[in-house]
């Protein structure tokens, strides 16, 4: 990520976090997809042993973890805060799924400070802690078994954020098509070897070659692919004696 | 989920895994977003206190667990394998973001199981595993920190599983997909030709099965696919007097 990077203006706060693995994992669940700014809110443990095992190589962020003893002070500069909770019919606030919060909220972390709010892993945040929030993000999950831990939506947030702002495709390797005509001359070597060897007959071809060509036709073939197949047919029609 | 969810047919298969903590989180993070098929292959370590404190709620998936002795084991009737992996560059495979890849695993799972594979913290997969699977699933991180813990990527592979199903109607696929084992059994018997028939040098083998596979794998194999081009290997072996 170069500097102008909006992750670098997205913040991650924990309120009330009872247990140093959690904001170890955290704190490395968003090292690992670019987001470093990790504000803690009234912990409820310490950075121990476990934190820093679990934080593995984003020891770095516990160290620059911003203590604050009031949401509002872990808030101040943000344009907008958004809690992340599986809590939603209650509440007034615009709810999104983290895939339709990421974009809206790289949008506004181009220019200004924007902050994700998770709650205690048992009690989650109050009705006041939600009131300074001003968007819901609740993350899908199974009807019968919600409870997903702190870390892992963190996790999840921190990785729509970086899907979000990259190219959401990864190119594959660049490799040379085939022509159109290197195609087909290994189509006709093909039928030519199966007829050959016997298993193709030609009186009575049936849907054997359109099979084939759809089963290629499917991967696509690339040039060095036609050659290694043509080198194939070349061996076993040499090894029958064509 | 109701019976006929595909995530019902999606494996999680862990290789190897070293921390019983991570195997914990890796069930909790299943069943929060609605997965419940474990196979642990060869674990270094046991289902332990760890395990199940981390596991929380999802216990009964780590005690329903699959234990195998080999990847081939895990992935027995399996009709796509794909590797999460942050490798890439190096492998001849068709990779996917998670994103790209959740809605083709969720068709091929309407049918017939699909296995999603995980190495080990420490070593990933080996090129062996990685020749087992067709694809590879590359989740975006930051190239400066890629450690993504082993858990974390299970809860987002699971959560891109569970949004792409609540998104879109998913169709089936239109062929019988071949097994894994189907498949296994075609590659051995193509290498055993191409030794025979002198194109392929066993102390020399350079990239040619690696290349084979990717071709194939790009493809997708179906059953009565795999049951011609077996034919025609039966028919190469009988004239070349195998």
């Amino acid at each position: 990520m170069n500097r102008d990077s909006p992750l670098d203006n997205l913040r991650v706060v924990l309120v009330e976090t009872s247990h140093p693995g959690n904001i170890g994992a955290a704190a490395r669940a968003m090292k690992v997809m670019g987001l470093s700014r990790l504000y803690l809110v009234n912990p409820r443990c310490a950075i121990d042993d476990e934190a820093r095992a679990r934080a593995s190589g984003a020891v770095d962020l516990l160290e620059a973890a911003v203590l604050s003893d009031s949401l509002d002070a872990a808030l101040a500069d943000t344009v907008l805060a958004a809690a992340c909770t599986a809590r939603r019919r209650d509440l007034p606030h615009p709810a999104y799924t983290p895939r339709q919060a990421a974009p809206l909220l790289l949008s506004e972390a181009r220019a200004a400070p924007v902050a994700l709010v998770f709650g205690s892993e048992t009690f989650g945040l109050s009705n006041e802690q939600l009131a300074r929030c001003r968007w819901l993000i609740n993350i899908p999950a199974n009807p019968a078994y919600m409870s997903l831990n702190l870390a892992a939506a963190v996790q999840v947030l921190a990785y729509e954020l970086r899907s979000s702002l990259q190219d959401a495709t990864i190119p594959l390797p660049a490799f040379e098509p085939a022509r159109h005509e290197e195609v087909e001359g290994f189509f006709a070597e093909l039928e030519r070897t199966l007829v050959a060897i016997g298993f193709l007959d030609p009186a009575s071809p049936k849907r054997l070659m359109p099979r084939l060509r759809r089963l290629f036709a499917r991967a696509g073939l690339e040039k060095e692919e036609v050659a290694i197949l043509r080198g194939i047919l070349g061996a076993i029609n040499k090894r029958s004696g064509q």
